[in-house]
């Protein structure tokens, strides 16, 4: 969000048609675990050899079936199974994948108990993503939701003047329902359901909004907006000197304030409560310190200039869509938003982060790359109707990465674990 | 850059030292593909087979010796050996590589004809480098060129009042020298070249500006100023109310102002000059068309709201940061920049791009993983000496890159690209 | 713009209402000044004396009758009519106050040869304008257009948890209509047109967006949400824990990404077409150099991150505004826009400029007081009706001030000129 | 700040000379209003009648001498006197003036309780800001201080090649001492201070940072830059192909992130502590509430994408800047900072102004025109060694309005403020 108010009632519609508030609260009720005990921590935790792993990777290969890629026991991919993938392939990249978990999610989309993949060469990250995924658990789970979605495309035209161009601006905000129709023989999933026009003298950008379904969803926008232009072309009572296909107003793959205070892909959140005590037994601080970093660190952001205001969320984000087959130059965009701290009247720790620019997919791209393939079936994210899950998750995973460095760095740990677990003979 | 007079003249002393004007625009000047014939294209360019990747692969490894991870002929990685690059390893994700080039560089610190390693799951990205790498290496070559280098820390301290707050401030920067001292024994590649004192009311930020040498830093510049920090407290004669290692003002893997306006990492640069009869033979458009282009799209980021205006160098950053072995999170900074393209007085185009926050190490990290020790090796990359180089390769790949698309745009291309060499079926 | 495709439809019908492309195409057309000539200038330009003011004044009235108070011949202003301007009050500041002209405009709202009255104490500044204007009218005029208008004001609501701030939010956008007609109630010129909502964890901001007719609208827009907001907290399924009236996202008096983006207050562009050899005469540089410096300067606003890129759009935003009884804190916001200069096929210099956030009213706030009143009657824009006139005006203005600035920094006589206006002594 | 670490350790040097922290904690600490009564407020309060306004006016004259102009007795100024701060005079644009106080400041360089005329046509200004002065002199007065102070000029070079424009870059700032020498020629109050460097491509951008005394300053910095560019044109060993005194990175009347993040003009910050009573009895909310609307607004701020978060600063600057003769263009830059407030460990309320772009001046420009020159004696700030004074003043003024609009936005109380102040009819 913002949406604009007519969308924002269609959204209305889909949350409440069969979701009353009983139930979306239910969903997004922490479980104790004393009630609902979490399934056990992976086996062989700190321990780095070949064992290690074959035991981590069987107590998951239990949960979810054979992951044979993953596990280092499958035949090479046939590189004529990458076209659309890759170009001059040559070999794959091979990118080292923990574990983090159980992370207990309270979403609408992503329910239950999660072992999460992420894939990282930077020593400490799922150390660290492993230790508030934990403490989440402990608390009960981290309550999450999907908002609204969206991608855009955003094609520019000039005109020989601005009377011109406000004139074509008039005109196209009026064809929205025929172009939505447009779109549709474009695409079997996606849906044209927003346009926004932005007069810049004799330029006019027309930004489109889509329902991308469970793509990522930037091919799809390229082709619904190009068969959209066509139309536009041969109709359009007044024609720009030339145009362009997208004349960057559309965030792709880059961080910026516009999709930031809009939505680009899906607009998650996730919060969640700790009780000082288990702030104080896992994160050895308390809320009230948390609450004073976060409110240094913030202003801190603010001063350096960044777009949203937030910790090492990228760290997350890139790990999580390495692991998944997302568009890692997405990570730009992705791990833009707000995290949030501060101390409850009865002393908890309210802690939250929003997300409003998740551009993922559960199908298309790199998802059906074997070892992506194998780390969505992780998570029960492969196919259809999954990508807010996907989403969720990767909310709830920011969170539990924010509350382990900020734990860290109010407990004055955070030198101590990256001499633990970095590289520290070259690092230094 | 901007960076303080001081360390600018000893920067200017180390460029000078030896080299003469003579010397560097030699080194920056392009070199006429006629008068000395870069190496071929690898073979079977628009093939998807095992065996045309297998020759690409033969081609290769006739350059620069054997390539057995990439070509999946090595044995399995020994988890013992992953400590330090990863915590509850289950396996190795694994992402499709291809190649582009030649790609010709005139740059100080990468001079020759290169084949860069990209890895992606995102169809028509390689294709598309690729298309923008030959064509710069028509034309001669990309110069470009490492100008200045250093990663910040920046921890926050908290006062009891803006006296307190002014006066630490004032104390903390005439330390500078014996700072730098102590900087010197948590490090032996490092070194601490600036310090920025920021005061915001009671609250102040240091920033710490080190050289990491041949390491991308993060972790060297934390070590540091947790000695730095320990030195302080022990010596300063106001003390702070409370103090946190870091407080959200280095910048640390997220686009900011700060950053983009300083120098994060290398800042490099890099430009090309193409007559336009190259243009319109490769591109199938005009220096003017896309020089028109540039204009509407830098306006449209602009009105995005972005840091920096660029295309997509994220996507060629990405490819390459996670061939190499360097943090992807880093994405996020190291693809802020400005691209900018206009017609010369004789009707050739002028582009360029500058990058001022690459985050790149060719020691530490991940770049001792196998491949990405091979994917360094190609690029002649390996160890130290080598970071302003790969930063210099990561400037021009980006140029490629920006030439490609806007090309692509420009002619109308750029939907039927991504019909050719996307998923179509699952992107629709 | 951007805005969403139902209200922008709305305008689209008004636009389109009785306005043909070809009246608006004929009202925005260069008016020859062979063919329509413009009024002279003012009598005894370059002479500081009473005799000179005097001489200047009297041709000011004879076109729009007597202005005593900005003659000095009134009597002071009575305190007890001041009551809703000032508190406290003691007297009036005085500040010098200039006229610029004629400026040719050709705009849908402001259509004529203007004599524009600009308060200031800077030197040099009604010069430099005065250039431009007059520049401007040699080549027939300058186009300019009001495309959009709205003004926002945005309360903020606290919830105990995001799944009750998600089902506020959409319940919120459900009540768009009611919360219409209840705006209605509070106000008898403004109109709600739009309602965006922000979720940030259990925080939802709404964005209201409202008509305000002929007045600067702050206060209207605090009372029409003030009184919706009653009506939320009694009908809302959903209480929020607490409220705000204002939580800072309606970008009032500051400039801001999101209003940037968007329209607050009066959206207004406007070009002019220069031909070369005028550009020579007048400005003693070529649309080259003009263009040139453009690109240079507009990456260097870039690089400072600046919101919008201009040269000093504020200068003229503030002089304007002072005289005629604005609101000058809103100089923040209503200075920010984009201004674009580029050589045409035939060699002219196009150059125009974008202003969206020009939040002025001709009616309410200062704009009764006595010289705000007479300046604003040197306008014709005293009353209703004339806000989108004063808009079209001040993007004018601005225009005739960009025009100056880049032709001084061109043509190398930037220094000198403010040597000759500034007050040298006190300035060196 | 940030300021390199040599200007940092100069300015430390000054800050120190002479200066312990006993002293400046002395000069900064509260004075309980029962032990140091502040004068009373002036008559008549809320009364609007000549009568109340007299009475208002001889009690400053009381304190100040002779207000004749400001008063409405003195003659007519004379126009021959205006050269240097208007061209094309026609007459004097008058604004409404209030005074706001007492307001105890407790400043390293305004130091007392002070009377402060503030210019609007906005109704309910100067009561809010009235309030605000009155709620900090209650609590013992504001602490505050100018801690840095420079003015930016940046022209541009166009170079062949990045060879040729990192090579003049590296050249330049080996300048430094020699520019600093060329600049004193050019100006008897200015200096130079800093030298930054800005490579992108083959532009080069350099940024000069000066002090410039009581000035504003930004005359001063166009000759200085002006001479120094005459000799770096004579003696560079690489020409530019061109050149731009002025490149649009200065920050020159506009808010930019690289001003917010640096300092231009003078950098002052402000804090002042509120026990829970006083904020219950004189606003009617509590410090609890109150750092809850911070929290919400300041996240606002940061969605909404300004530069700084606040709240309505400029309001104060801009009624400040018109009373005082300063530049109101600037209020641009100058109403960006950050405000700060949080709850203190005894219940107390701690909250903060921070303004790093403070462009004032107490010579030259409009500070001698009749009434400025008369608000600037009524501050005691006319002529040398005042400009810090006028700064602290500005950020101790900031501050108050803060307090009383938040304060008013949580006890709920904005809207009727509005509507008992404002001119309601015309605002409906």
């Amino acid at each position: 969000m913002p949406i604009s108010f007519d969308r924002a009632r269609e959204l209305a519609q889909r949350l409440r048609r069969g979701l009353s508030l009983d139930v979306l609260k239910g969903r997004l009720t922490p479980r104790d675990p004393e009630l609902h005990p979490p399934p056990p921590r992976l086996p062989a935790q700190g321990l780095w050899s070949d064992e290690a792993r074959t035991a981590r990777l069987a107590a998951l290969e239990a949960r979810v079936g054979e992951l044979p890629h993953l596990g280092g026991r499958a035949a090479a991919v046939d590189a004529a199974t990458l076209k659309g993938n890759i170009e001059n392939f040559v070999g794959m990249t091979q990118i080292p994948t923990g574990v983090v978990g159980p992370l207990r999610i309270n979403g609408l989309h992503a329910h239950g108990d999660y072992f999460v993949p992420l894939a990282t060469s930077e020593g400490a990250l799922v150390a660290s993503f492993d230790r508030g995924a934990r403490l989440i658990t402990a608390a009960g789970g981290v309550a999450t939701l999907v908002t609204t979605e969206q991608v855009q495309r955003a094609p520019g035209f000039v005109f020989a003047s601005i009377a011109e161009a406000a004139l074509f601006a008039a005109w196209a905000v009026e064809q929205f329902e025929h172009w939505r129709a447009v779109a549709s023989t474009a695409t079997s999933h996606g849906q044209l359901v927003d346009l926004q026009t932005h007069i810049e003298a004799n330029h006019v950008y027309l930004i489109f909004h889509f329902y991308t379904g469970d793509a990522a969803g930037q091919n799809m926008v390229t082709f619904c907006t190009a068969a959209i232009c066509t139309d536009l072309l041969a109709r359009s009572p007044i024609s720009p000197t030339t145009w362009f296909l997208e004349a960057n107003m559309s965030g792709d793959k880059k961080a910026t304030a516009l999709s930031f205070i809009s939505t680009r892909g899906r607009n998650a959140t996730a919060e969640v409560r700790l009780p000082a005590a288990l702030v104080e037994k896992r994160l050895h601080t308390t809320p009230e310190r948390m609450a004073q970093y976060w409110r240094m660190s913030f202003i801190g952001g603010v001063q350096s200039g960044s777009i949203g205001v937030s910790g090492h969320i990228s760290n997350g984000i890139a790990a999580l869509f390495l692991a998944t087959g997302q568009d890692v130059a997405c990570v730009s965009e992705a791990s833009v938003g707000i995290t949030r701290m501060e101390v409850e009247a009865d002393g908890s720790l309210y802690a939250a982060v929003s997300l409003p620019n998740l551009i993922v997919g559960t199908v298309g791209g790199g998802t059906r790359l074997p070892t992506a393939n194998e780390c969505l079936r992780l998570l029960d994210c492969v196919g259809a109707d999954r990508a807010s899950r996907l989403a969720e998750i990767a909310a709830a995973v920011a969170l539990a990465g924010e509350l382990s460095i900020v734990g860290s760095l109010c407990a004055g740990d955070f030198s101590r674990a990256h001499a633990a677990f970095g590289r520290n003979k070259a690092a230094r």
